[in-house]
Protein backbone atom coordinates (compact mmCIF):
# COMPACT_ATOMS: atom_id res chain seq x y z
CA UNK A 1 0.00 0.00 0.00
CA UNK A 2 1.38 3.21 -0.68
CA UNK A 3 1.74 6.48 1.83
CA UNK A 4 -1.26 8.55 1.07
CA UNK A 5 -3.62 4.71 0.90
CA UNK A 6 -2.11 4.02 4.57
CA UNK A 7 -3.18 7.69 5.80
CA UNK A 8 -6.41 7.59 4.34
CA UNK A 9 -7.09 4.25 5.78
CA UNK A 10 -5.69 6.17 9.22
CA UNK A 11 -8.12 8.85 8.95
CA UNK A 12 -10.84 6.46 8.29
CA UNK A 13 -10.36 4.76 11.51
CA UNK A 14 -10.00 8.21 13.41
CA UNK A 15 -13.02 9.31 11.73
CA UNK A 16 -14.98 6.06 12.83
CA UNK A 17 -13.51 6.72 16.61
CA UNK A 18 -15.23 9.80 16.43
CA UNK A 19 -18.49 9.25 15.51
CA UNK A 20 -18.67 6.70 18.25
CA UNK A 21 -17.33 8.95 20.83
CA UNK A 22 -19.52 11.87 19.94
CA UNK A 23 -22.27 12.56 21.22
CA UNK A 24 -26.12 11.41 19.76
CA UNK A 25 -28.11 13.95 18.30
CA UNK A 26 -31.13 13.87 20.43
CA UNK A 27 -32.86 15.73 23.77
CA UNK A 28 -33.30 19.17 24.40
CA UNK A 29 -29.36 20.42 23.37
CA UNK A 30 -29.86 18.42 20.20
CA UNK A 31 -28.80 21.23 18.31
CA UNK A 32 -25.72 21.55 20.31
CA UNK A 33 -24.99 17.94 19.85
CA UNK A 34 -25.72 18.31 15.71
CA UNK A 35 -23.51 21.45 16.10
CA UNK A 36 -20.84 19.36 17.56
CA UNK A 37 -20.75 16.42 15.63
CA UNK A 38 -20.61 18.80 12.51
CA UNK A 39 -17.81 20.67 13.80
CA UNK A 40 -16.16 17.67 13.93
CA UNK A 41 -16.88 15.32 11.15
CA UNK A 42 -17.27 18.09 8.29
CA UNK A 43 -13.55 17.29 7.59
CA UNK A 44 -9.99 17.32 8.32
CA UNK A 45 -6.66 15.35 7.62
CA UNK A 46 -7.05 13.83 11.38
CA UNK A 47 -3.06 14.04 12.00
CA UNK A 48 -3.24 14.65 15.77
CA UNK A 49 -5.19 11.49 16.64
CA UNK A 50 -3.19 9.79 13.73
CA UNK A 51 1.07 11.18 15.32
CA UNK A 52 -0.40 10.04 19.06
CA UNK A 53 -1.33 6.46 17.49
CA UNK A 54 1.92 6.26 15.72
CA UNK A 55 3.92 7.60 18.48
CA UNK A 56 1.85 5.24 20.62
CA UNK A 57 2.76 2.43 18.43
CA UNK A 58 6.40 3.65 18.46
CA UNK A 59 7.44 2.82 21.92
CA UNK A 60 5.04 -0.74 21.36
CA UNK A 61 2.17 0.37 22.82
CA UNK A 62 -1.24 -1.75 24.19
CA UNK A 63 -3.37 -0.04 26.01
CA UNK A 64 -7.33 0.66 25.73
CA UNK A 65 -6.49 4.42 27.11
CA UNK A 66 -5.53 5.34 23.77
CA UNK A 67 -9.03 6.15 21.70
CA UNK A 68 -10.49 8.32 23.90
CA UNK A 69 -7.33 10.58 24.01
CA UNK A 70 -7.20 10.10 20.31
CA UNK A 71 -10.81 11.39 20.25
CA UNK A 72 -10.38 14.05 22.95
CA UNK A 73 -7.60 15.91 20.94
CA UNK A 74 -8.90 15.99 17.62
CA UNK A 75 -12.07 17.22 19.55
CA UNK A 76 -9.71 20.07 21.08
CA UNK A 77 -8.62 20.83 17.77
CA UNK A 78 -12.06 20.99 16.11
CA UNK A 79 -12.63 23.61 19.07
CA UNK A 80 -10.04 25.53 18.52
CA UNK A 81 -10.80 26.25 14.70
CA UNK A 82 -14.85 26.78 15.79
CA UNK A 83 -13.90 29.84 18.05
CA UNK A 84 -10.91 30.87 14.87
CA UNK A 85 -13.42 31.51 12.89
CA UNK A 86 -15.62 33.46 14.78
CA UNK A 87 -16.59 36.78 13.32
CA UNK A 88 -14.59 38.16 16.24
CA UNK A 89 -11.50 36.37 15.16
CA UNK A 90 -10.68 35.50 12.09
CA UNK A 91 -14.17 35.77 10.58
CA UNK A 92 -14.35 33.17 8.16
CA UNK A 93 -17.50 31.82 6.54
CA UNK A 94 -15.96 28.96 4.57
CA UNK A 95 -13.66 26.11 5.72
CA UNK A 96 -12.12 23.55 3.42
CA UNK A 97 -14.95 24.77 1.17
CA UNK A 98 -17.65 23.83 3.97
CA UNK A 99 -19.63 26.89 6.07
CA UNK A 100 -18.13 27.17 9.20
CA UNK A 101 -19.95 26.38 12.25
CA UNK A 102 -20.63 29.87 13.38
CA UNK A 103 -21.69 30.46 9.71
CA UNK A 104 -24.43 27.28 9.65
CA UNK A 105 -25.73 27.28 13.53
CA UNK A 106 -25.18 31.28 14.01
CA UNK A 107 -22.47 32.62 16.34
CA UNK A 108 -24.00 32.10 19.63
CA UNK A 109 -23.68 28.64 18.87
CA UNK A 110 -20.78 28.71 17.61
CA UNK A 111 -19.54 30.07 20.49
CA UNK A 112 -21.54 27.06 22.52
CA UNK A 113 -20.09 24.49 20.30
CA UNK A 114 -16.52 25.56 20.52
CA UNK A 115 -16.72 25.38 24.57
CA UNK A 116 -19.14 22.33 24.40
CA UNK A 117 -16.21 20.50 22.67
CA UNK A 118 -13.54 21.67 24.57
CA UNK A 119 -15.26 20.48 27.70
CA UNK A 120 -16.27 17.61 25.89
CA UNK A 121 -12.54 16.82 24.83
CA UNK A 122 -11.90 16.07 28.60
CA UNK A 123 -15.10 14.13 29.10
CA UNK A 124 -14.29 11.91 26.56
CA UNK A 125 -10.38 11.57 27.78
CA UNK A 126 -11.38 11.09 31.40
CA UNK A 127 -12.95 7.54 29.72
CA UNK A 128 -10.10 6.05 29.33
CA UNK A 129 -9.59 5.40 33.65
CA UNK A 130 -12.85 2.95 32.59
CA UNK A 131 -11.04 1.67 29.68
CA UNK A 132 -7.93 1.15 30.99
CA UNK A 133 -8.12 1.41 34.80
CA UNK A 134 -4.51 -0.33 34.92
CA UNK A 135 -3.33 2.51 33.50
CA UNK A 136 -4.04 5.18 35.94
CA UNK A 137 -0.95 7.25 36.50
CA UNK A 138 -0.26 6.91 32.24
CA UNK A 139 -3.66 8.46 31.91
CA UNK A 140 -3.13 11.20 34.57
CA UNK A 141 -0.03 12.17 33.28
CA UNK A 142 -1.21 12.47 29.40
CA UNK A 143 -4.55 14.57 31.05
CA UNK A 144 -2.00 16.99 32.30
CA UNK A 145 -0.15 17.13 28.95
CA UNK A 146 -3.32 17.55 27.49
CA UNK A 147 -4.64 20.42 29.55
CA UNK A 148 -1.31 22.18 29.69
CA UNK A 149 -0.76 22.15 25.91
CA UNK A 150 -4.38 23.13 25.15
CA UNK A 151 -4.66 25.94 27.46
CA UNK A 152 -3.35 29.85 28.20
CA UNK A 153 -0.04 27.90 28.28
CA UNK A 154 -0.21 26.86 24.93
CA UNK A 155 -2.61 27.03 22.53
CA UNK A 156 -5.00 29.59 23.63
CA UNK A 157 -1.70 31.81 24.51
CA UNK A 158 -0.37 31.41 20.82
CA UNK A 159 -3.74 32.19 19.82
CA UNK A 160 -3.75 35.49 21.60
CA UNK A 161 -0.82 36.70 20.31
CA UNK A 162 -2.21 35.82 17.03
CA UNK A 163 -4.78 38.20 17.32
CA UNK A 164 -2.88 40.45 19.27
CA UNK A 165 -0.46 40.58 16.12
CA UNK A 166 -2.77 41.64 13.20
CA UNK A 167 -3.92 44.70 15.90
CA UNK A 168 0.33 46.02 16.84
CA UNK A 169 2.39 46.79 13.96
CA UNK A 170 5.69 45.27 14.47
CA UNK A 171 6.24 41.43 15.74
CA UNK A 172 9.18 40.35 17.01
CA UNK A 173 10.38 37.18 15.68
CA UNK A 174 11.07 36.07 19.21
CA UNK A 175 7.19 37.05 19.33
CA UNK A 176 6.22 35.13 16.11
CA UNK A 177 8.34 31.70 17.10
CA UNK A 178 6.28 32.15 20.40
CA UNK A 179 2.70 32.55 18.38
CA UNK A 180 3.74 29.35 15.84
CA UNK A 181 5.33 27.40 19.18
CA UNK A 182 1.94 27.42 20.91
CA UNK A 183 -0.40 27.77 18.20
CA UNK A 184 0.49 25.66 16.01
CA UNK A 185 3.45 23.01 17.58
CA UNK A 186 1.84 22.80 21.41
CA UNK A 187 -1.21 20.47 20.41
CA UNK A 188 1.31 18.26 18.09
CA UNK A 189 3.48 18.00 21.18
CA UNK A 190 0.09 17.06 23.12
CA UNK A 191 -0.41 14.42 20.57
CA UNK A 192 2.76 12.92 20.41
CA UNK A 193 4.07 13.26 24.21
CA UNK A 194 0.42 11.44 24.89
CA UNK A 195 1.14 8.40 22.51
CA UNK A 196 4.96 8.03 24.23
CA UNK A 197 2.93 8.20 27.65
CA UNK A 198 0.18 5.96 27.27
CA UNK A 199 2.54 3.35 26.23
CA UNK A 200 4.67 3.32 28.68
CA UNK A 201 7.70 5.59 27.57
CA UNK A 202 9.91 6.64 30.08
CA UNK A 203 10.17 10.99 31.16
CA UNK A 204 13.51 10.84 28.57
CA UNK A 205 11.78 9.58 26.23
CA UNK A 206 8.82 11.50 26.20
CA UNK A 207 11.25 14.88 26.41
CA UNK A 208 12.63 13.50 23.43
CA UNK A 209 9.38 13.43 21.70
CA UNK A 210 8.29 16.55 22.71
CA UNK A 211 11.46 17.99 21.40
CA UNK A 212 10.50 16.24 17.81
CA UNK A 213 7.32 17.72 17.98
CA UNK A 214 8.26 20.84 18.75
CA UNK A 215 10.00 21.03 15.55
CA UNK A 216 8.10 19.39 13.14
CA UNK A 217 4.90 21.28 14.11
CA UNK A 218 7.36 24.76 13.55
CA UNK A 219 8.04 23.62 10.33
CA UNK A 220 4.72 22.36 9.79
CA UNK A 221 3.73 26.60 10.17
CA UNK A 222 6.69 27.64 8.23
CA UNK A 223 5.96 25.62 5.56
CA UNK A 224 2.01 26.77 5.88
CA UNK A 225 3.39 30.28 5.27
CA UNK A 226 5.82 28.80 2.41
CA UNK A 227 2.96 27.67 0.58
CA UNK A 228 0.78 30.92 0.99
CA UNK A 229 3.72 32.56 -1.08
CA UNK A 230 4.51 29.96 -3.62
CA UNK A 231 1.36 27.91 -4.12
CA UNK A 232 0.37 29.65 -7.27
CA UNK A 233 3.33 28.25 -9.18
CA UNK A 234 3.42 24.70 -7.45
CA UNK A 235 0.05 23.80 -6.51
CA UNK A 236 -3.27 24.30 -8.59
CA UNK A 237 -6.72 25.47 -7.55
CA UNK A 238 -5.47 27.02 -4.25
CA UNK A 239 -6.30 30.32 -3.00
CA UNK A 240 -2.57 31.66 -2.11
CA UNK A 241 -0.81 34.98 -0.96
CA UNK A 242 -3.56 35.92 1.19
CA UNK A 243 -0.97 36.91 3.92
CA UNK A 244 0.97 39.14 1.70
CA UNK A 245 -2.77 40.74 0.81
CA UNK A 246 -3.68 40.78 4.48
CA UNK A 247 -0.17 42.28 5.46
CA UNK A 248 0.29 39.52 7.85
CA UNK A 249 3.49 39.42 9.00
CA UNK A 250 4.61 35.58 8.86
CA UNK A 251 8.35 33.92 9.07
CA UNK A 252 8.82 35.49 5.47
CA UNK A 253 8.42 38.85 6.67
CA UNK A 254 12.00 38.28 8.24
CA UNK A 255 14.07 36.03 6.63
CA UNK A 256 12.74 35.42 3.00
CA UNK A 257 11.32 32.54 1.04
CA UNK A 258 14.45 31.10 0.58
CA UNK A 259 16.07 30.84 4.23
CA UNK A 260 12.36 30.15 5.32
CA UNK A 261 12.47 26.89 2.83
CA UNK A 262 15.83 26.09 4.39
CA UNK A 263 14.18 26.35 7.64
CA UNK A 264 11.80 24.09 7.08
CA UNK A 265 14.22 21.72 5.80
CA UNK A 266 16.88 22.31 8.77
CA UNK A 267 13.39 21.60 11.47
CA UNK A 268 12.78 18.48 9.34
CA UNK A 269 15.71 16.85 9.31
CA UNK A 270 16.66 17.52 13.35
CA UNK A 271 13.26 16.31 14.27
CA UNK A 272 13.30 13.01 12.35
CA UNK A 273 17.34 12.68 13.02
CA UNK A 274 16.12 13.11 16.87
CA UNK A 275 13.29 10.39 16.22
CA UNK A 276 15.86 8.22 14.51
CA UNK A 277 18.11 8.09 17.26
CA UNK A 278 15.65 6.87 19.85
CA UNK A 279 15.60 2.73 20.20
CA UNK A 280 12.79 1.84 18.18
CA UNK A 281 11.28 2.40 14.49
CA UNK A 282 8.28 3.36 13.13
CA UNK A 283 8.66 3.53 9.39
CA UNK A 284 5.20 4.95 8.65
CA UNK A 285 5.54 7.42 11.21
CA UNK A 286 8.99 9.19 10.01
CA UNK A 287 6.99 9.14 6.54
CA UNK A 288 4.47 11.10 8.16
CA UNK A 289 6.23 13.14 9.51
CA UNK A 290 8.75 14.45 6.08
CA UNK A 291 5.31 14.47 4.47
CA UNK A 292 3.89 16.87 6.85
CA UNK A 293 6.51 19.13 6.18
CA UNK A 294 6.96 18.40 2.61
CA UNK A 295 3.46 18.64 1.63
CA UNK A 296 2.18 20.94 -1.35
CA UNK A 297 -1.20 21.59 -0.14
CA UNK B 1 -20.20 35.86 64.43
CA UNK B 2 -23.36 36.39 62.64
CA UNK B 3 -24.08 34.33 59.20
CA UNK B 4 -23.00 37.15 56.99
CA UNK B 5 -19.50 37.84 58.54
CA UNK B 6 -19.06 34.30 58.23
CA UNK B 7 -20.11 34.03 54.56
CA UNK B 8 -18.23 37.04 53.90
CA UNK B 9 -14.91 35.03 55.68
CA UNK B 10 -15.25 32.31 53.38
CA UNK B 11 -15.73 34.73 50.07
CA UNK B 12 -12.07 36.06 51.29
CA UNK B 13 -10.77 32.59 51.67
CA UNK B 14 -11.81 31.48 48.42
CA UNK B 15 -9.76 34.69 46.66
CA UNK B 16 -6.86 33.78 48.27
CA UNK B 17 -7.16 30.56 47.08
CA UNK B 18 -7.99 32.39 43.37
CA UNK B 19 -5.18 34.57 43.58
CA UNK B 20 -2.52 32.08 44.11
CA UNK B 21 -4.04 29.78 41.57
CA UNK B 22 -4.72 32.06 38.54
CA UNK B 23 -1.38 32.57 36.45
CA UNK B 24 0.90 35.46 37.19
CA UNK B 25 0.97 38.31 34.52
CA UNK B 26 3.89 37.57 32.59
CA UNK B 27 5.43 36.29 28.94
CA UNK B 28 3.73 37.45 25.67
CA UNK B 29 0.60 36.17 27.10
CA UNK B 30 0.56 38.68 29.34
CA UNK B 31 -2.62 40.31 28.40
CA UNK B 32 -4.50 36.50 28.42
CA UNK B 33 -3.72 36.27 31.66
CA UNK B 34 -4.33 39.89 32.47
CA UNK B 35 -8.19 39.53 31.32
CA UNK B 36 -7.97 35.62 33.22
CA UNK B 37 -7.37 37.41 36.47
CA UNK B 38 -9.60 40.27 35.99
CA UNK B 39 -12.89 37.86 34.98
CA UNK B 40 -12.27 35.76 38.15
CA UNK B 41 -11.08 38.22 40.49
CA UNK B 42 -13.32 41.37 39.66
CA UNK B 43 -16.09 40.07 41.56
CA UNK B 44 -18.71 37.21 42.89
CA UNK B 45 -20.40 35.45 46.14
CA UNK B 46 -17.83 32.55 45.48
CA UNK B 47 -20.88 30.55 45.86
CA UNK B 48 -20.17 27.29 44.53
CA UNK B 49 -16.60 26.77 46.37
CA UNK B 50 -18.26 27.63 49.74
CA UNK B 51 -20.76 24.89 48.72
CA UNK B 52 -17.78 22.67 48.22
CA UNK B 53 -15.84 22.81 51.13
CA UNK B 54 -18.94 22.77 53.40
CA UNK B 55 -20.50 19.58 51.97
CA UNK B 56 -16.66 18.10 52.12
CA UNK B 57 -16.47 19.59 55.86
CA UNK B 58 -20.18 18.02 56.78
CA UNK B 59 -18.96 14.82 55.86
CA UNK B 60 -15.70 14.98 57.84
CA UNK B 61 -13.00 15.62 54.68
CA UNK B 62 -9.53 16.19 54.91
CA UNK B 63 -7.76 16.19 51.72
CA UNK B 64 -5.07 18.79 49.91
CA UNK B 65 -7.49 17.82 46.94
CA UNK B 66 -10.33 20.46 48.11
CA UNK B 67 -8.60 23.50 47.01
CA UNK B 68 -7.97 22.76 43.65
CA UNK B 69 -11.53 22.04 42.87
CA UNK B 70 -12.59 24.96 44.70
CA UNK B 71 -10.71 27.34 42.78
CA UNK B 72 -11.59 25.06 39.24
CA UNK B 73 -15.35 25.31 39.93
CA UNK B 74 -15.11 29.13 40.51
CA UNK B 75 -13.02 29.55 37.16
CA UNK B 76 -15.90 27.26 35.18
CA UNK B 77 -18.45 29.46 36.60
CA UNK B 78 -16.05 32.72 35.49
CA UNK B 79 -15.58 31.47 32.00
CA UNK B 80 -19.33 30.05 31.08
CA UNK B 81 -20.38 34.49 32.64
CA UNK B 82 -17.60 35.98 30.09
CA UNK B 83 -18.79 34.04 27.45
CA UNK B 84 -22.46 34.63 28.31
CA UNK B 85 -21.81 38.42 28.32
CA UNK B 86 -20.27 37.84 24.66
CA UNK B 87 -22.09 40.08 22.09
CA UNK B 88 -23.26 37.26 20.21
CA UNK B 89 -25.29 36.03 23.61
CA UNK B 90 -26.31 38.49 26.18
CA UNK B 91 -24.24 41.11 24.57
CA UNK B 92 -23.31 42.98 28.42
CA UNK B 93 -21.20 45.23 29.10
CA UNK B 94 -21.41 45.65 32.85
CA UNK B 95 -21.74 42.89 35.13
CA UNK B 96 -21.59 44.15 39.12
CA UNK B 97 -21.20 47.51 38.04
CA UNK B 98 -17.89 46.47 36.28
CA UNK B 99 -17.00 46.06 32.39
CA UNK B 100 -17.50 42.66 31.36
CA UNK B 101 -14.31 40.88 30.07
CA UNK B 102 -15.07 41.66 26.80
CA UNK B 103 -16.05 45.50 27.34
CA UNK B 104 -12.80 45.77 28.69
CA UNK B 105 -10.31 43.67 26.91
CA UNK B 106 -12.40 43.20 23.16
CA UNK B 107 -14.83 40.72 21.74
CA UNK B 108 -11.31 38.13 20.62
CA UNK B 109 -9.97 38.22 23.93
CA UNK B 110 -13.27 38.27 25.79
CA UNK B 111 -13.72 34.67 24.13
CA UNK B 112 -9.84 33.47 24.36
CA UNK B 113 -10.05 34.60 27.94
CA UNK B 114 -13.53 32.24 28.67
CA UNK B 115 -11.50 29.22 26.82
CA UNK B 116 -8.41 29.60 28.48
CA UNK B 117 -10.11 29.61 32.35
CA UNK B 118 -12.55 26.33 30.76
CA UNK B 119 -8.92 24.82 30.18
CA UNK B 120 -7.67 26.26 33.37
CA UNK B 121 -10.35 24.91 35.37
CA UNK B 122 -8.75 21.08 34.49
CA UNK B 123 -5.35 22.27 34.94
CA UNK B 124 -6.01 23.35 38.18
CA UNK B 125 -8.07 20.49 39.47
CA UNK B 126 -5.53 18.40 37.99
CA UNK B 127 -2.93 19.94 40.57
CA UNK B 128 -5.21 17.88 42.73
CA UNK B 129 -3.05 14.94 41.79
CA UNK B 130 0.33 16.31 43.36
CA UNK B 131 -1.80 17.87 46.27
CA UNK B 132 -3.00 14.75 47.49
CA UNK B 133 -1.88 11.85 45.61
CA UNK B 134 -3.18 9.26 47.64
CA UNK B 135 -6.44 10.29 46.67
CA UNK B 136 -6.52 9.20 43.53
CA UNK B 137 -9.63 7.73 42.93
CA UNK B 138 -11.74 10.23 44.41
CA UNK B 139 -9.90 13.21 42.20
CA UNK B 140 -10.79 10.84 39.32
CA UNK B 141 -14.44 10.23 40.37
CA UNK B 142 -14.63 14.43 41.10
CA UNK B 143 -12.68 15.04 37.62
CA UNK B 144 -15.83 13.12 35.95
CA UNK B 145 -18.28 15.10 37.64
CA UNK B 146 -16.87 18.43 36.98
CA UNK B 147 -16.52 17.82 33.02
CA UNK B 148 -20.08 16.51 33.11
CA UNK B 149 -22.06 19.04 34.61
CA UNK B 150 -19.99 21.76 32.91
CA UNK B 151 -20.58 20.27 28.91
CA UNK B 152 -23.42 19.64 26.71
CA UNK B 153 -24.70 17.78 29.05
CA UNK B 154 -24.96 19.96 32.01
CA UNK B 155 -24.00 23.50 32.04
CA UNK B 156 -23.52 24.36 28.32
CA UNK B 157 -26.33 22.30 27.41
CA UNK B 158 -28.84 24.49 29.39
CA UNK B 159 -26.88 27.64 27.67
CA UNK B 160 -28.15 26.58 24.65
CA UNK B 161 -31.71 26.30 25.48
CA UNK B 162 -31.69 29.51 27.17
CA UNK B 163 -30.17 31.04 23.93
CA UNK B 164 -32.79 29.19 21.66
CA UNK B 165 -35.50 30.57 23.82
CA UNK B 166 -35.04 34.02 23.26
CA UNK B 167 -35.35 32.87 19.17
CA UNK B 168 -38.42 30.92 19.53
CA UNK B 169 -41.63 32.02 20.91
CA UNK B 170 -43.09 29.10 23.50
CA UNK B 171 -41.30 27.39 25.77
CA UNK B 172 -42.46 24.37 27.53
CA UNK B 173 -42.52 24.29 31.17
CA UNK B 174 -40.28 21.07 30.59
CA UNK B 175 -38.07 22.88 28.65
CA UNK B 176 -37.71 25.36 31.22
CA UNK B 177 -36.76 22.95 33.83
CA UNK B 178 -34.05 21.63 31.68
CA UNK B 179 -33.05 24.80 31.36
CA UNK B 180 -32.50 26.07 34.91
CA UNK B 181 -31.48 22.54 36.14
CA UNK B 182 -28.28 22.35 33.41
CA UNK B 183 -28.14 26.18 32.89
CA UNK B 184 -27.88 26.84 36.93
CA UNK B 185 -28.49 23.73 38.93
CA UNK B 186 -25.72 21.39 37.15
CA UNK B 187 -22.98 23.40 38.25
CA UNK B 188 -24.21 23.44 41.87
CA UNK B 189 -24.56 19.83 41.68
CA UNK B 190 -21.05 19.55 40.63
CA UNK B 191 -19.90 21.75 43.79
CA UNK B 192 -21.32 20.28 46.17
CA UNK B 193 -21.10 16.38 44.89
CA UNK B 194 -17.46 17.21 44.59
CA UNK B 195 -17.35 18.20 48.16
CA UNK B 196 -18.95 14.56 49.14
CA UNK B 197 -16.36 12.60 46.45
CA UNK B 198 -13.17 14.19 48.04
CA UNK B 199 -14.18 13.56 51.79
CA UNK B 200 -15.08 10.17 51.12
CA UNK B 201 -18.91 9.73 51.08
CA UNK B 202 -20.03 6.63 49.53
CA UNK B 203 -22.30 6.68 46.45
CA UNK B 204 -25.41 6.79 47.67
CA UNK B 205 -24.79 9.98 50.21
CA UNK B 206 -23.12 11.43 46.91
CA UNK B 207 -26.44 10.75 45.04
CA UNK B 208 -27.97 12.11 47.84
CA UNK B 209 -26.21 15.22 48.00
CA UNK B 210 -26.51 15.68 44.07
CA UNK B 211 -30.50 15.48 44.51
CA UNK B 212 -30.32 18.39 47.29
CA UNK B 213 -27.81 20.37 44.94
CA UNK B 214 -30.58 20.17 42.23
CA UNK B 215 -33.66 21.02 44.10
CA UNK B 216 -31.52 24.30 45.73
CA UNK B 217 -30.08 24.84 41.83
CA UNK B 218 -33.59 24.91 41.01
CA UNK B 219 -34.91 26.83 44.00
CA UNK B 220 -32.06 29.70 43.21
CA UNK B 221 -32.83 30.11 40.06
CA UNK B 222 -36.85 30.30 40.65
CA UNK B 223 -35.83 33.21 43.53
CA UNK B 224 -34.10 34.98 40.62
CA UNK B 225 -37.30 35.10 38.44
CA UNK B 226 -38.97 36.31 41.52
CA UNK B 227 -36.80 38.72 42.46
CA UNK B 228 -36.74 40.08 38.83
CA UNK B 229 -40.11 40.70 39.24
CA UNK B 230 -40.87 42.08 42.87
CA UNK B 231 -37.58 43.61 43.47
CA UNK B 232 -39.12 46.87 43.33
CA UNK B 233 -40.70 46.70 46.39
CA UNK B 234 -38.45 44.76 48.52
CA UNK B 235 -35.04 45.65 47.48
CA UNK B 236 -33.91 49.12 47.17
CA UNK B 237 -31.58 49.99 44.28
CA UNK B 238 -31.47 47.44 41.72
CA UNK B 239 -32.70 47.57 38.30
CA UNK B 240 -35.96 45.08 37.94
CA UNK B 241 -38.44 44.26 36.06
CA UNK B 242 -36.10 43.15 33.14
CA UNK B 243 -37.83 39.37 32.51
CA UNK B 244 -41.23 41.43 31.39
CA UNK B 245 -39.61 44.33 29.57
CA UNK B 246 -37.51 41.45 27.65
CA UNK B 247 -40.70 39.52 27.01
CA UNK B 248 -38.30 36.38 28.31
CA UNK B 249 -40.32 33.42 29.46
CA UNK B 250 -39.73 32.37 32.67
CA UNK B 251 -40.77 30.40 35.94
CA UNK B 252 -43.67 33.13 36.94
CA UNK B 253 -45.15 33.20 33.35
CA UNK B 254 -46.39 29.92 33.70
CA UNK B 255 -47.62 29.90 37.32
CA UNK B 256 -47.94 33.07 38.20
CA UNK B 257 -46.17 34.73 41.18
CA UNK B 258 -47.88 33.24 44.12
CA UNK B 259 -47.06 29.73 43.09
CA UNK B 260 -43.52 30.52 41.65
CA UNK B 261 -42.72 31.84 45.93
CA UNK B 262 -44.69 28.33 46.46
CA UNK B 263 -42.56 26.65 44.55
CA UNK B 264 -39.02 28.25 45.73
CA UNK B 265 -40.39 27.00 49.30
CA UNK B 266 -41.09 23.58 48.76
CA UNK B 267 -37.97 22.78 46.64
CA UNK B 268 -36.15 24.91 49.31
CA UNK B 269 -37.67 22.37 52.27
CA UNK B 270 -37.42 19.43 50.27
CA UNK B 271 -33.68 20.58 49.59
CA UNK B 272 -33.36 21.33 53.24
CA UNK B 273 -35.02 18.32 54.58
CA UNK B 274 -32.66 15.18 52.41
CA UNK B 275 -29.92 17.49 53.76
CA UNK B 276 -31.05 17.27 57.21
CA UNK B 277 -31.70 12.98 56.73
CA UNK B 278 -28.09 12.25 56.47
CA UNK B 279 -26.40 11.12 60.04
CA UNK B 280 -24.13 13.97 59.67
CA UNK B 281 -24.60 17.74 60.24
CA UNK B 282 -23.06 21.44 59.25
CA UNK B 283 -25.28 24.09 60.53
CA UNK B 284 -23.39 26.64 58.59
CA UNK B 285 -24.12 24.49 55.29
CA UNK B 286 -28.30 24.04 55.99
CA UNK B 287 -28.10 27.94 56.50
CA UNK B 288 -26.45 28.91 53.20
CA UNK B 289 -28.95 26.90 51.91
CA UNK B 290 -31.76 28.61 53.16
CA UNK B 291 -29.79 32.00 52.61
CA UNK B 292 -29.40 31.51 48.64
CA UNK B 293 -33.58 30.75 48.37
CA UNK B 294 -34.37 33.49 50.69
CA UNK B 295 -31.93 36.19 49.59
CA UNK B 296 -33.31 39.44 48.85
CA UNK B 297 -30.47 40.43 46.14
Amino acid sequence: MDFQKELDYRATEVDRILVRELPKVEGYQANLFDAMRYSVLVGGKRLRPILMQETFKLFGGHSEAIEPFMAAIEMIHSYSLVHDDLPAMDNDMLRRGNPTTHAKYGEGLGILAGDALLNYGFEVALRAFDRAPEDKDRIIKSLKILADKAGAFGMVGGQVVDIEESRQNGISLNRLNFLYSKKTAALIEAAMMIGAVLAGADDQHVKTIEEVAHKIGLAFQIRDDVLDAIGDEETLGKEVGQDARNQKVTYLSFVGLDRAKEEVNRLSDEGITTLLSLPYENRFLTKLLEFLVHREK
